[in-house]
């Protein structure tokens, strides 16, 4: 399989950027899961957030679900998701068509495709897709929520400024569904936003580390080899574009740390058998062990810049100087937050349902 | 698919640390690639090296390729190596079986396998089985050479102490093949031994970062969603015990630059199109451009202490002290290197395959 | 997977017969293979054919190709093409909600989604939705045709009428393009047509056998254990509805042959290795040797009925008797024909990515 | 996947006849299933039945379970089975190398592995690696059984002699289990056998038909589109040699009844409910209807002959007649029996596991 992933519950993504339509299909859902489109729609507006950071508020993204969806639940069979493309300017990009943007799919696109991609806009590579991803995502969150699982996305860091940590994880996810922008300290939030301008003022863009956190999560999910809650996880977050980096737990701070510091003892507690630390982000083994699911992606800064960039044309290789025009985001790490929460969605889907079978997230 | 990956070369583990036999099959192989059995026995070796940092040297496991291999070659049907399991004393483990080992997979396994699970040793989520990883990577990795493609990782982190960073990477990962300890600065190398074997002394343990560089390998490879090179490789990365972080190209380092800073400009060299930079690892939208793909796993301190530590009673949930005996491995980072390798060298043929189709890595 | 099927080249079916739209995404097709839009709208029409056999001709069913298609040639990422539903009068369906159709899958789906069905029409079970087979079917031919490879379904028995075997091969696949109803013997033809005409004044149905020849397939194609030739295509056949029996070669004719009549003498000619008979119907132990891939599919008479039958309530269990009201065809053995051919094109697809990489079908 | 079936359990088939061993692994069982070595030396016997038939009674073949099982049960981990080849006497092979047995696998081999493969005895293709699925499906029965499923295979047909047809098919699967030769007539057993002679005295062989039943399926099992319950079979089945044809409930009967016929009314029982034929063969839109599942499989007649027979040389395409040397089964029917029962039981665990999760087998 090339653009799906899930062994139990499968995500496929289609479309490109400037053609007809982009789209999803989800298959293997349990049938009798509600569907809210109103919480479709908040999400994918969370995708394209209001204010200065992004180029002027437009409504969300306007979706149909083709199938597998009757009466405000989902039937069992495949769900289509359709957001129709409109607002496309096609002509724009010819006379750039040959320069491959510096660390952008163009070149590599090309390479693959032998010159039939559809390269306007960034075709099937378009970050675009990703809105199909959230709403996709935002189909099955509520059946989540009535296990007893949520998840949730902060900022944890953006343009060299940090969030505070997660506290009380049940209060901070749903403190960040109200938050346009996804950071938990407001002086951090309004810190990171200033520097976000002051980057597309001088033409350029920031990155950032989205931070995810996933409770409610019973121990016993993952495989040994290969299916780990970790390689699961960081295959389907890898989708998204700009994602450079996953860890899980203390991660990378493990490195350095003691085998006596970084263990995390067993102790019980007033909800049974539970971790005195969470360095193991919640996975020992790649199985679940009931503590918090925790990881991290680093997220690039925006590659496309309105400063000029040396590249090359991709048809004589030679040297040229590429001026991009147009609108383009500073950063997407606020953007990117709610895709994050929308793959975390679908692979704990995924997980959930090849131990406990094809209907347990439905209403049966 | 749970103890299996790869969509065109598919990996498949089994065994426990007691029972008969620990193995692998690997399916979707070309025919005619060149088995070199002193190669898998010298790969073997390096996962189980010499001195005072690991127990006393032991020979290296003894493998049988029960199928798929005929005259030298493979035959292009399924290859199973089998390592018989010798040297298992059960009978050290019945009087620890109930207190779960801290950031081992005791509890998660006793969780997942409602206590069916064969816990003597870590049972299936021993360390031991990558051996088996190890010796299926080191059956392709000839055939992968011959084609132009090299990959090796050292050491670039451990116990707090910085390896170099690669220099001339064909250079390195020739180095890196002859080294016991695979840190490519001597200076370095010889101060992270001492401090493993101050931690030893200490009962406790240490961790470190592997760095992995694989070169030659054409543009064009991967899929833009969900089957990105990053993906596929974080995918099977993660089933490595002890690894907790993947990432690639500056990776988590992205997050603090300007995009200006870290995009690589593409450039015309001699060797063709490359980029003057390399932040992203070789990899734009998923699909590999060309340059050499880069990536780092964060290695977890092992969580097996000589020390006492704080645990529960499975069965009665009460607080114990568990006081772990016999011999323990103060850090895995450095026999982790070639399992690392190993498990991207099997990825890699699995992108190939999918890529140029079955026969490509063969002798046709 | 569920509704998925291809290892290389995949193909997801989605949609309900009463919803927005039925459609289909086809991923892992190579870039570069031209789309003939004239040519799907043909063997669309071919599903939907003129005269008394079925209703009164409608146009064939508009498509709308989202994605994977530009300026005329597949771009190498996911190809979704979509049928909106039209003409559909869900209120005929109310009073009937309850009575499970003898035959069909009203109470096999009741019991798989738990009353979350959407039965309109027979929903996701519906064979409108081997339209969209039929338009990816469409979708890749041609590509197959410009290497060699041709495929072609007959009508071999319908009614209780056979028509004549096989000849030679290129040419009746080539006239059997041209034909509306798709016997090679005009005769049998005719009198196949006056059978379904007398079933369908009687208020009953009549089904029969599909013939299915595919010429030019180089040998080797196929896998030993499992993903045979005939096991794949077998796997794909069986999903379209009335599909109840399938054989390859000679089929259930060799359980009464001996050894020495069965067996296929390979033998030289002009254009190579063949065998004198065919009886294998061009595998042998799973793999394609090269001869013509013959099996047949055996179509039952369709389930719905104009007369009374006798079924249960499936809310009460009670006995009921069942009244189709509204048009029905008589036959679908003939609408079949494309749906079979489309199928085994798909299928080939991916044995052939699987084998010469995903490029080869492309304009590379 | 190639030589892997399955979506949830997952079963794959290693080993050449000649190599060290032929094995299976079977990944995504549920722990705490009973394991019966003597139930599965029992099923291997009647693999290899006593008399004149086949030659002289050996001893069922011995294996070891390397993986997965731990004191009588299955931890959840794969289960490697392995059964060591011995008896093995390659020089026989070395003067018909080239030649190629009509409809056997030697050419396609030859082709598909460009001369890598391992030919001595069939290699990959010999009907030996029956054995590892006969092990494999023993492995899984007990289970099944304790569910309430029952699996069972009868002759039906065996060179021109028909077998009576079911009857009570509960005491029929009981009595089958008892035969050495799986006709449930007597004298039909008996007549069977004699033809049997009379072929193998004449140097030749003889086919049949096999006919299969599963009783004790929920309705609800299998996928609309792809993965039905007849595609799901069929495909596994296929992977058997020698079958050539697979048809469901009236099969391609049905292609010469009239819909009022074939059509199974629903009816009320004391058992809930039915329907009042079975035409179908318990299966509905490719859905489990609760009515046993009936299905055939052609069975062609053993390639190997020992009368001399016309082939090619393959190095050098000139006309040759093979003289096949050695012992031969004039029949391989009655012990394919055992082989349809096992690669039914597996698929039947795939079909579960999918639809109530992971433990639904087990102990819990």
């Amino acid at each position: 399989m090339k653009n799906t992933i899930g062994n139990h519950v499968s995500v496929t993504l289609f479309g490109e950027s400037h053609g007809p339509s982009i789209g999803v299909v989800l298959d293997g859902l349990a049938p009798g899961m509600r569907v809210d489109e109103e919480y479709i729609t908040a999400m994918l507006a969370q995708r394209r957030p209001a204010g200065a950071l992004s180029t002027a508020r437009r409504e969300p993204d306007p979706f149909v679900i083709e199938s597998g969806v009757w009466q405000g639940y989902t039937t069992g069979t495949p769900v289509c998701i359709r957001i129709p493309n409109t607002d496309t300017r096609s002509g724009d990009y010819a006379d750039t068509r040959w320069l491959a943007r510096p660390s952008h799919a163009d070149y590599t696109a090309h390479q693959k495709y032998h010159g039939f991609e559809d390269y306007r806009g960034g075709g099937h590579f378009s970050g675009r897709l990703t809105a199909a991803l959230v709403a996709a995502g935002a189909l099955v969150m509520p059946s989540l929520v009535a296990k007893g699982i949520a998840i949730g996305t902060h900022i944890q860091r953006c343009a060299g400024v940090a969030d505070r940590d997660f506290g009380d994880i049940a209060q901070d996810i749903a403190a960040l569904q109200k938050l346009d922008f996804g950071a938990l300290d407001a002086a951090a939030a309004e810190e990171m936003q200033q520097r976000i301008l002051k980057a597309k003022a001088e033409g350029d863009s920031v990155g950032g580390v989205l931070e995810t956190a996933v409770i409610g999560l019973e121990p016993g999910l993952g495989e040994p080899w290969f299916d780990t809650v970790e390689g699961v996880l960081a295959h389907a977050l890898y989708a998204i574009p700009a994602v450079k980096g996953v860890e899980f737990g203390a991660g990378f701070g493990l490195a350095d740390m003691t085998g006596s510091v970084a263990n995390d003892a067993f102790c019980q507690t007033d909800r049974g058998i539970a971790t005195a630390t969470n360095h193991s982000g919640g996975v020992n083994g790649g199985i679940t062990n009931g503590m918090p699911v925790i990881f991290r992606c680093a997220v690039r800064p925006t590659p496309t810049l309105s400063r000029p960039q040396n590249t090359i044309d991709m048809r004589t290789g030679e040297a040229a100087v590429l001026q991009s025009k147009g609108r383009h985001d500073p950063c997407i790490v606020h953007r990117a937050r709610v895709v994050v929460d929308a793959v975390t969605a679908l692979a704990v889907c995924d997980l959930l349902a090849g131990r406990y079978g094809t209907d347990w997230l439905g209403a049966q």
